[in-house]
């Protein structure tokens, strides 16, 4: 034990060197004056607490130590899950979202899907080869965030910000919502149950990354590739069927009933931006590149080319195989199950687990989300945007104020909403393409500050990256204003205004406390006197005045009176049971209690303006809500009043009775 | 100036002299060590503070001193509006609602009425004649709760104190409610304002008893004295005419819609107990002798003997007229209107004047609740069943926080029921009857112990009282249950509940922090170390440092540290620019704040018993709500986790920035 080391270590004669060799138990010595903690101190001091801590290392894993932050990065296999569940779930509803809009203008308007689906590939490509450059350049984490921040200023920064955190919020509500109400439709045992489910499976997907993100890869690694291989496998299927002549048909079902409005450019932007939903969470890999193993953004990198590659051969491969099988958005039954029941000859085991294994991934999709948006949020407290909590990581190192915060706005969201969360779809996206032409605009920026061999390529490429995002967003908010679209230009300055507001004031709290670093302040000199005020003869006065007697010789009890008498039976139990304390009794005879006190003070601190007068303020330590109610009326007005005052200095000195 | 004294009775060489003569502005000298505080103590220090006190003393008055108490008692001129607005207003609606009952059983019925009115004024004689002995037995007050509490147990007295105060809440809602809506009704323009009007009505009656009870007798007194002038007028000339052989009658109007249901004992039953709604208020005679002018007990048996015979005589009297005039319940006009009208020989301005006066009287009923309201619950507060503040008196001698909580309460109702306090009626005056049974028992009791001459015949009085306001109660509560008043079974004993919690906690609180009379505290002699908690080198740990210097020679900075990079410099920081201290940097690995502290304090307090650690922690003093998400997250788990420890004192250190 290398506290023993800092026990024997011990110099005779420093006064000081105890602090260094406390016992082994619960910290290492490093240096003099250093010490660090081990795990032990965590530990409870009671039997209760024990057991509790137990049982959250039980539930969550044991405690890791920030030295072993580099063995809890992800490998790729697990990085891939954890970053791409949102991008590939879209697979699941893509195709079909662009269906159902191009239906408003006739099964003929079908045609259509192929090029939309392969512009929107197009379009992924080019974000994708956006991001690439972003991730080589910002490896410590380039987020739309940081590099709209670092680029464009903060207040560039702080929209793509809000844009992202709107859009993890919905993510999570929205998915998770579809998932089960997916599986609802399946096992019919769960209907009417659909809003507690949609909570459990958020509270689930919380506990695992409250355990940490690796540990979320490793759980959710399994359906993942599940549903992956499924998803493929039906691909090659349905193509080597129609590549052999033997292409899978759709069961005839009715067209869900659509109102008729005829084909329009409109329209078509409408079945684009519908199928762009599935680019949501292609951000998060580039903002999680910390969380990558060595080489961080090189693996960061073929991570992002692996999911686009899969989004890219999914998507088109959906798009496809609707077309040939014939199948149509029904009201009842999604294109996936159509084609998977074309291609898989009915309704076998195959077409089940492909099934289940989507409804799976719909509910993993929030992963993406709890992933990213602690993160970020954590960078926004770092930088003085929100609350400082959100920047300290857990016991296992996870990020638990963003994560618990995640997890209660979007539960709020489905309370609030009864899980009729598709209200909330038109909103979805429209986040994340504003924040990627921020990012990519950024990235224009950087280079051309930056320069360097080979920067207007660079410059170029990202340029390309914020036209097309850029053109997307546009399209968005005009495809969508009026189905709900508008809310977002409410929500993200409303949310940029809270982060402004959280900033200005913790830049006012530092202005206030600074010391300036020239300043040596010499020991305090001036004579001191102590008052402790006492409403009445108790423990808690009996230790503010022993604890005063230790600061001063001069220690006065000040009483606030309404009635003399009692207030003399006061002075005569102080004077008998705590000799050498002089009482003050200052009789108010219109019963307010707070003003007497202070000014009291004032008058008897004018009186003699050499001293400090410090003041010992018992006060009752709540426990409970109702404390509030029944204690401490007065204390805290007369702290609020005395607080700040030059020469008297107002200490509270906390109690709390033992039962 | 008295304080002029004081500064020149200084006895050479006393030290403490200094504190008998602080500035005469702020403080009379009234014997060494006691001060009287001036009412200039409570004046503002800022323009702004000053402006808002001149203005409240504009609106509510100047300050009264308590020793000037007597002098804001009530002669009787007074006390009789503020004491009998409640009762005298029951005439206005009493016997109507007898007629609406016995209409059930067809117009035959109402030759009930003289019967049934006889009977309730012989229950008011009753009542009335019990309670001229409790006001002789308890000049100090007697309400029910006390005479409950001390002649038959705190149980008992609280169950009379709760049932009381619901009575008082609902005796706001329902008697102000019902004079707006009768206001409403004459003055159009008013209709659809209903529940502002009530609201503000309220607060009228709220502000004018902040003001103190000797100035709302003041304000009240016109409108009750003309409503009962014009009253007993209407009465004479009413009774007068048909002594002459020319009885009024009424214009013809159409019976309200009543269902009909026959003749039964309980039909008989409701219209007694609705008559007997006339009788909640004569409770607040008893309760409020202190305020009196003395003799208190002698002037208080007087203002409830004339508030009782004016009672009788008009209640008998207009049940009189009632069937003289052949007035009917109707929908849209209300027997008093009808018999008025029929009287002073149609709409004339006697009658309007009746009839504003009815209303006035009506909204003024509320005056008894906030003249009993706030007295009983300081009398709770008093023995420890409400929260402390309700026992404090205000600037103008009034229970202000009582007034204020009736007030809220009652505002709520009516809010909540949107005015539609009807619904409410049936609670009302039930616990009047429970609490007048409950006070007339325990003097029975008191008669017992107390003997002395003539005891049997006291008892006997009280116990016919008891035996009377017992049966009314048991018949309100059979007639009406099943209109709501089971209500009432779950409020009591939930009102009862709390103010049982409220007492075990004052009591556990009182036993935890007693200090036992005997024990003399010898002088502190243990060594003292102070342990600084430093987040960051701010002008708040400053300050605490310089406060602990005064303390201690050993200042230890403690400093719980993530990264060691930064701790170094805070290190050299505290080094250079606070000399003499010492840092302890204490390492994290598991980025646990708060155990690594307290682990610290407990090690190292362990390691040198002898000696106290005091703890000052730095605390951000919130001034908004949202500080307190914004700062302190992790002081009040250390001050919490601290305090209450052997050895350890716990003090907070509060700063706020200036701007």
């Amino acid at each position: 034990m290398i506290g023993g080391r800092g026990l024997r270590g011990r110099k005779p004669g420093d006064r000081r060197s105890r602090i260094d060799r406390p016992k082994a138990r619960y910290f290492r010595y490093v240096a003099p004056g250093v010490l660090a903690a081990k795990m032990t101190v965590d530990e409870g001091s009671t039997p209760f607490e024990r057991r509790t801590s137990a049982l959250r290392h039980k539930v969550f894993g044991r405690p890791i130590a920030s030295e072993d932050e580099l063995a809890e990065r992800l490998p790729k296999w697990k990085a891939l899950p954890i970053f791409s569940s949102d991008v590939m779930s879209s697979v699941a509803y893509a195709s079909e979202a662009s269906m159902f809009t191009l239906a408003a203008a006739g099964t003929a308007a079908f045609g259509y899907l192929m090029p939309i689906s392969f512009l929107i590939v197009g379009l992924l490509a080019i974000v994708t080869i956006s991001y690439r450059q972003t991730i080589r350049a910002y490896p410590n984490g380039g987020g739309s965030y940081i590099v709209a921040k670092a680029n464009l200023g903060a207040l560039a920064g702080l929209v793509a910000a809000a844009s992202l955190l709107t859009d993890y919020v919905l993510t999570v509500a929205v998915s998770v919502s579809a998932g089960v109400y997916n599986l609802a439709s399946a096992l019919v045992f769960l209907r009417g149950y659909e809003v507690e489910i949609i909570v459990l499976a958020i509270l689930f997907v919380t506990a695992v990354n409250l355990r940490g993100l690796r540990e979320s890869g490793t759980a959710f690694a399994a359906p993942t590739y599940i549903f992956l291989g499924s998803m493929l496998l039906m691909l090659a299927m349905g193509i080597i069927r129609t590549a052999m002549g033997d292409p899978p048909h759709a069961a005839p079902v009715p067209l869900a009933p659509i109102p008729f409005e005829g084909m329009s450019l409109l329209l078509l932007m409408r079945a684009f931006a519908d199928g762009c939903s599935a680019m949501t969470g292609t951000e998060a890999v580039a903002n999680g590149v910390p969380a990558f193993k060595r080489p961080e953004w090189q693996n960061a990198q073929k991570t992002m080319a692996i999911m686009a590659t899969l989004l890219a051969v999914m998507f088109l491969g959906m798009s496809y195989l609707a077309g040939v099988t014939g199948a149509v958005p029904a009201t009842d039954d999604s294109i996936l199950s159509q084609v998977a029941a074309a291609v898989f000859y009915g309704r076998t085991p195959l077409y089940y687990l492909l099934i289940f294994a989507t409804m799976g991934i719909l509910i993993l999709a929030a992963q993406t989300s709890f992933a990213d948006f602690p993160r970020l949020a954590s960078l926004l407290a770092r930088d003085g945007y929100f609350p400082r909590q959100f920047a300290l990581r857990g016991e296992r190192l996870a990020f638990n104020v963003g994560i618990v915060a995640l997890a209660a706005v979007s539960i709020l969201l489905v309370v609030l909403f009864q899980g009729n969360v598709n209200s909330l779809i038109p909103l979805y996206a429209i986040g994340v393409f504003t924040a990627f032409t921020l990012s990519q605009s950024g990235m224009v920026r950087h280079w051309k500050t930056e320069g360097g061999p080979g920067w207007r390529r660079n410059a170029i490429i990202n340029g390309v990256g914020a036209t097309a995002t850029g053109i997307v967003a546009i399209v968005f908010a005009i495809a969508k204003f009026g189905l709900g679209a508008w809310i977002v230009i409410i929500i993200v300055p409303v949310l940029v205004g809270i982060m402004l507001f959280i900033h200005r004031e913790y830049m006012r709290e530092a202005r206030g406390l600074e010391v300036r670093p020239e300043i040596v302040f010499g020991e305090q000199r001036r004579r001191v006197r102590i008052v402790v005020a006492a409403p009445a003869m108790t423990r808690a006065v009996v230790q503010a005045v022993r604890v005063a007697e230790t600061m001063s010789d001069e220690v006065d009890v000040v009483h606030i009176s309404f009635d003399l008498k009692d207030a003399e039976e006061f002075r005569r139990r102080v004077d008998r049971q705590l000799p050498g304390v002089h009482t003050v009794v200052v009789e108010s005879p219109y019963r307010s209690l707070v003003k007497p006190f202070i000014r009291y003070l004032e008058v008897s601190q004018e009186e003699e303006p050499d001293r400090i007068t410090i003041v010992l303020l018992p006060e009752h330590l709540p426990r409970h809500w109702w404390d509030r109610i029944l204690y401490n009326s007065h204390v805290h007005r007369i702290r609020s009043e005395l607080v700040g005052r030059p020469d008297i200095v107002v200490l509270d000195a906390p109690y709390r009775r033992d039962h």
